[in-house]
């Protein structure tokens, strides 16, 4: 069983962290909310006293933060997590964070003697508790082995996308594809209702020909056809708009220094960025319907 | 066994009429080519003298045509195919032509006292030639149970989507959310090439996530992960970009007198007009990537 | 002085005729509402008994008509306007409609033996009124020289775009292009509120550089650089959302059928789409500002 | 007269260093270029040993280098530009930077006590040798009235947007708005051809109407109506497509870490990506109707 320090308790960072407690390691925490660390402990785990207390002294560290700005603020300089922790000391970060930041503190991880991944997750809220994550992990293969048995215990699928940077790169290309889809299957049904055609004919028919997407068939944007879907409770994240609107900009950010043309990526990210304007960044992304249709026929 | 009349014996239409041979149906052809009628009756078919006369005492007409246009011209009017067909005739209208224009000739159909379905297809020249075209049925119940029979001997899926133009209308949603996915799964190839993200790494992880769609999984636009994908042989069609940009002005017209908002659709139809106006009408629809990758790294 | 049918009397119609009554011509009028001809009766013209009896005896007929639908019907078959008007008459169509209907419509007014010009308007109802209005027009030389004296008097530029259709087209085009300047003004402001840079000093700065448009100039979307336009009034139309709309709309029919790219005119016909959709219709175009501020903002 | 260090005698440095040398100011260039330092002593200039050789024991500092990233790797940290000059130095950034750099830059500059302002230009290499730049500046009152003099020695029009980092605020929004509106102009002559209506007859209207804006009218991108702009030199640059690239780029950064929604922003931003990804970088921005209308109608 490994020593584990957990930095950002947050709605998935401490359901991952009591997986790992349950499954027998011994977890110290830190986060900002004296709450969260006592969630923690009450669940047999330790407080830190601080980030760098939680790093040191331990065999891994996992760290689930908001953005690659607190990222590279925690992690890098003499007082930083990769200074303070022993050497050898395996990092994993599930944050989901720009490609360049992952790739720039990768780098000083290697310079500093300590192993890492940069390990994004999909799956949501509902995944972190029930241990089914997907992680797109990126690093060094030996990092990966390493990292490997932990990431067994918060998810389900583990795939290793490359070399550092790479679970970051994954991540945003496979969102971005679905912030694009998830429009598109919108677009669909939106236009079907004008031309008098019904939704679950729309999904009859497209679920088995070339239309055929997981926004459609998984995560169906109407009300009906897939009884477990947002759209049956009134749009409820699932997956809010404004975590869509913060993969999509990561995407086009990563498009824009890369020099990749993502017109409907781009389109895409606009469309969030106006339903997240109009006060709907906690509604389910699939909730972009709404906006589609016209808030008249919604109200 | 039935009497058939087909008009339109293009390189969709011919292979449909041979099937209807095949099945033991007697099949009167009609086309502007002399060649193609000729290949109608080397295979035990009749040519006929005139669209109309292909019209004239059967029990079933079939029209294979390239627009809306063509397809009023020849339905309507005095000495239009409505007029000149027994009472009672079944018209399975097979061409992908604009919602509006069905519906004006199905009503037009039914004044006349025929029977009458808009059955646009999807499988292009191969699912025609194999008989496994999936047929989109507009049209009252009672005449999509007359051209049952026929189009099972076309096709292979035939779904009946509503009332007259709802054939038409599921084909546009379709193949809108089509064109939508196939640019986004090619935008996230060409940001996964920009970052150094795997082409086989992407399609492992998208084709089991959230991004999974089957412009990915069956019709993947890079070389590799699907081996039958027009991208594996140098993006010969397949279906041709020029088919494409067809169905998705079909669509911005159908959402821009319905007054749908279909952003990415329009979107989409732009990216296409201008692959299309760059010369690659011809090229499979998935050859897009290359436009999006920039003509240079594609010389 | 010549006799003058006028079908239409609308918002625009109504004060159109009141000016040729004005300048000493004879109007007969014909509109739905017969609350319209009472008040061309009460200015001293004439209520037609049917569109028919407007267009029969006079020298010119002016049709102001909601859409190249509402032209087609009037104007063709037996019992149309250029069936019914003596030979030799001048139709002047300013109703704003599509490319394809006002050539169609040309083609059958010379067949009649008949003049016309289609001349679409700019200057909204105001310029009606005062007779400022700017006539784009398509047509022969002839016709338009025959057009000349009575669009002076209910406009002040008056321009002659070329044949048939042309006037359709030059306003189209220029109407997509403001359309697209409009948003692309709002943007600009809308990024710099974010930037902390102040309306005035992007005005000071964008009218006198490459940024000036006369959508920046002439009619500012925010309050206070140019005191006449709606943004100083709460964005009471003006120009209308929904008759921008139907501008880019026909723009987007247009280049679809004529085969061009228009990736931004698409987008922005797209922005008013969801703009109007949400109920903003009768807001002044310069209003979708403040839909790409986001509603809470703006609420 | 004053004594400067200027850093970077690019196209755009060089001529306003030499402006500088004109109006009698003694001027210490530095380049990584000794062929540029030896333009600059052959006209009376002296070259300095390296960047903070230059920055040493002057008045002023004008630097106009690539992007952010040199900037701030130039200015900051203990060896940095800041920490070299003499406390009070004048500093003038004229490079064309993202904001959230040029304000970082600028807080570190008054922490260390220096004076400093961020001054983007606009007018290419003509107005950079003519001395008719237009500076559009961001700093402090009494920094901006300090470096005026040395500005319009450079530049005809100088305007001050504001604190620090308006000035490349006020830049990026005008530059936003003339990508959008020069592809508007664009769209609005590919539809027009497609109509057919005369290139001549559409500018002769829309200059005099709501599409007038300086694409158009200053910077026409059909040949003929204005016989000064690139059009007419087969879109030599003059502005080139590749350095809008970077401003809309630049925009959609601001933009999406700001919450600015930016639709024709961003699809402008794609627009020139895919214009330059096909080997355009260096035709001038106008050159885009080449690629609106088809690479086909081009050859």
């Amino acid at each position: 069983m490994a020593k584990i320090g957990f930095i950002g308790l947050g709605n998935m960072g401490l359901p991952m962290a009591l997986n790992l407690l349950k499954a027998g390691h011994t977890v110290k925490g830190a986060d900002l909310s004296a709450a969260r660390m006592a969630d923690l402990e009450a669940a047999g785990g330790a407080a830190a006293g601080s980030a760098t207390d939680a790093a040191s002294g331990v065999d891994a560290v996992v760290t689930m933060l908001p953005s690659g700005r607190e990222v590279a603020m925690l992690y890098l300089g003499d007082g930083g997590l990769l200074a303070a922790a022993d050497k050898g000391t395996l990092f994993i970060d599930s944050s989901t964070i720009d490609v360049e930041t992952a790739r720039k503190v990768a780098d000083a991880a290697a310079a500093a003697g300590q192993k890492m991944v940069d390990a994004p997750v999909s799956g949501g809220v509902g995944g972190a508790q029930a241990g089914t994550l997907t992680f797109m992990v990126g690093g060094p293969d030996a990092d990966f082995a390493a990292a490997k048995p932990l990431l067994d215990v918060m998810g389900k699928t583990i795939v290793h996308a490359g070399g550092a940077g790479n679970g970051q790169a994954a991540k945003i290309c496979n969102n971005m594809l679905l912030g694009i889809s998830m429009i598109g299957v919108c677009e669909a049904f939106v236009l079907a209702e004008k031309l008098g055609l019904d939704h679950q004919k729309l999904f009859d028919i497209s679920s088995t020909a070339s239309g055929q997407c997981w926004s459609l068939t998984t995560y169906c944007p109407v009300p009906g056809p897939v009884p477990t879907s947002p759209a049956n409770r009134d749009y409820q994240a699932g997956f809010a708009a404004a975590m869509m609107l913060k993969d999509l900009k990561l995407s086009q950010d990563a498009a824009s220094h890369a020099g990749a043309a993502t017109p409907l990526g781009a389109a895409a990210s606009q469309a969030y960025g106006l339903f997240v304007g109009a006060g709907n960044g906690g509604v389910d992304f699939s909730g972009i319907i709404r906006f589609l249709r016209g808030a008249q026929q919604d109200a």
